[in-house]
């Protein structure tokens, strides 16, 4: 029955499938024990290599000893490689001011993820059961969490850690080890409720077994399961708006305000809480009053804005998006020049917009269909390269009317003072192309001998 | 800055608009005194008319009487409408078979909703804070939860219920009526431990407050706070999904699966939740596995699948869509079979009945003392397996009168032909065993030289 019952969560979370490398991680107690026992037992049906790893962490002098050579017995007698590596973990926390439990966890996973690269094993099996669930998830309540940790420990991690046996429960693992007569060690330490997940076990659950529910580890866990289900959808609807309105460019994240306005806060909040994850690579030192921040920031009033968050994050609100940045923007003066190869899309963050063109010949050209807002020009009387740009002191563009200042073509167009710097404008060398958008030059013109065309727009 | 916090409170969560006529809920303790002081500032600022409601709950005796006289008073002073009931509410409980608590809670809550109507009120203001919403939201943990659940009590509910003061925390409150020299009454009751809230509030958030997170109280508002918002959105979609692909007709809630299909489980089971709901009334009685199963029937293998749900649900799989209904639909040969393994319970969904057996030894089994319905057999006269179908061609049961066709003891037993298909019929191998609620087949009797009794019964 527990065997069949970890098959089921094998099958069912896609844990397993045939070829797979695992390292097993063995205490000698009885939920990794269990694990090893019914790993090996699948091994026999499906072709999957096994391999042990078990820390000798020095905690309890004789007794982490004799834990080693239990593991090395029962690895013999069930013909697995194992791999005991020992470490004075009471004196690597004390070197590194951490926690026993912590300091402990850490070198564990250390060990796992070396034997895993020893051996080219691609997962690493660890003997979480539905105890150890409800414990992290009272851990995370007290402590305080959201959605994402009320979710639990996961069965699988994208780094191939994997947890068969998360849907058994302490008694049945205890049950499964006398029937197949395997003797685990009982960890000590497990036994004082010095630790807060020792007390958690020892003292919080019983008590509320106890005083309130005594199929709290069966409501715990069925919360959970439909949490992690509502936590999937949220997450899915966030990846999806995410490549929807998110672009990473050097420069930054750009969030554009325009869909993401429409979305409510639930969504828009993990949003931020990704864009700042895909710029710097985690989220620590970011509270939730930083993401309101920049939540705030999204708010038309808040254009042309900036804020800084920790880990040296700032945070600009300019036309159309939101960049979350490592970099000092100029403020004032904005000043930008992109090389432009025909044909080819430029982002120009300064403005959020794709600067696109395509190169047709004048057959297949029809101005007549062209949609609004499309430019065009004649490529062979490009003399120099293109760039696109925002003004320079001097510019002058030739209209059929005339030669005419930028300046005056931009009062005379009655754009206003502060969106001037933005206005982005085609040159080729020094000459002046086109004013995006308004204007194009004459000198520019297509012609009857006109061979290949530009056509540009700004998106 | 407590009145402050309350404005904003108010104000964030549109609590109190200009003209409300608001019953306050006052038994005398700091919570409701505090909020009753609190609205009546906001009345000399705003345009709204008070009503104090107040229930002797004669729990305490002399104690009640007192609460009861305080309340008066501190109605008198601030010049507000009081009005005061007295119901023996131990004596109710009593009564009614229910908790003192729970029969308090419904006491009140009738009481506000009478005085309500009375003075035309369009508001009812309860004076719960933060600890009470922490308490709340652990109590639900506790006992097992959704995201719903863990949204807490609302600052607003659809029938007039605001709670105002939800933001602070006990301590403010305290201070604030040391400060406004309103000296509450401490309801004793509230210092014993004997009801459950009375242990959440005095035993385990204060060891949860010493052994793990002195500031608990904040990160569990912190986390609700976020929930809430999670919880919004979600429910926010499933109004959407909802408009968009539910009709309600007369025959019962129709959920068109085309798109319903496209769903995520979590938005699908609340659809599902919220048709229920739509066609009875509320979800009692209705359980995660009615749900799973009504999920299971959108699939396009169900085709023409029908089963019972709780409350007289009937779920039809049609062509495009699933039907909730509370009414029969002719339908055609329902067929099921299902294996029994003795001792163990079985949900029919084609009868939307559980089939339950229990093994007991012959020395255990005392036939007088069963239950009306309880049917019972000589496991050890079972052959082959057992299992639950309905009727098949040529099904014969031996009684003690002689071997009988089933058709010809349905008639005899008056059973309506369109009822007939679905009759539970207890089968081992081809023979059958019994006819569920009606016959035993007298090859598995009991006798003296039975061993294990199994007893089975249909629920």
């Amino acid at each position: 029955m527990v065997f069949d019952s970890v098959l089921k969560t094998i099958a069912e979370k896609n844990l397993i499938e045939t070829g797979d490398k695992i390292v097993v991680a063995v205490s000698g107690g009885p939920d990794s024990v269990c694990l090893l026992h019914i790993l090996h037992r699948l091994s026999n049906q499906m072709d999957i290599s096994l391999f042990v790893a078990h820390l000798n962490h020095q905690i309890r002098g004789l007794e982490a000893h004799l834990d080693s050579l239990y593991v090395m017995k029962l690895c013999d007698s069930l013909n697995i490689p194992c791999f005991i590596k020992s470490i004075d973990v009471p004196k690597y926390c004390e070197d590194n001011k951490v926690g026993l439990e912590d300091g402990a966890r850490m070198q564990r996973y250390k060990m796992f993820n070396e034997i895993k690269a020893k051996v080219g094993a691609n997962k690493v099996a660890i003997g979480h059961n539905k105890n150890d669930q409800v414990e992290t998830v009272l851990m995370r309540i007290m402590r305080g969490t959201g959605l994402q940790g009320l979710r639990g420990i996961e069965y699988k991690r994208n780094d191939g850690i994997i947890r068969p046996i998360l849907d058994l429960n302490r008694k049945d693992i205890e049950k499964y080890c006398v029937e197949h007569e395997l003797y685990p060690r009982i960890d000590k330490t497990n036994l004082e409720s010095i630790y807060s997940r020792n007390k958690i076990r020892l003292e919080l659950i019983p008590y509320i077994q106890k005083e309130f529910n005594e199929n709290f580890i069966d409501s715990a866990i069925r919360m959970v399961q439909n949490l992690r289900s509502d936590s999937d959808y949220i997450l899915n609807e966030v990846d999806k708006e995410y490549s929807e309105l998110a672009r990473a460019y050097e420069d930054g994240v750009y969030l554009f305000v325009e869909k993401f306005n429409t979305l409510h806060n639930a969504i828009k909040s993990r949003l931020v809480i990704r864009g700042i994850r895909d710029l710097v690579g985690d989220v620590n030192g970011i509270e939730k009053k930083h993401i309101d921040e920049v939540l705030e920031m999204s708010k038309d009033d808040k254009l042309n804005k900036k804020i800084n968050l920790p880990r040296g994050i700032f945070v600009y609100r300019k036309q159309g998006y939101i960049l979350l940045s490592k970099s000092i923007l100029e403020d004032s003066n904005i000043e930008y020049e992109y090389t432009i190869e025909p044909g080819k899309d430029v982002f120009i963050s300064e403005l959020g917009k794709t600067f696109k063109s395509e190169i047709v010949s004048l057959e297949n050209f029809n101005s007549d269909e062209l949609k609004k807002g499309l430019q065009f020009l004649d490529l062979g009387k490009i003399k120099s390269s293109i760039r696109l740009r925002n003004r320079r002191q001097g510019d002058k563009i030739r209209l059929s009317g005339g030669t005419k200042k930028i300046k005056e073509l931009f009062i005379g167009l009655k754009i206003p003072r502060e969106n001037r710097d933005k206005v982005p404008i085609l040159v080729d060398g020094d000459s002046v192309v086109a004013v995006c958008d308004y204007r194009m030059s004459i000198d520019y013109k297509i012609e009857e001998k006109t061979e290949k065309v530009l056509m540009f727009t700004l998106e």
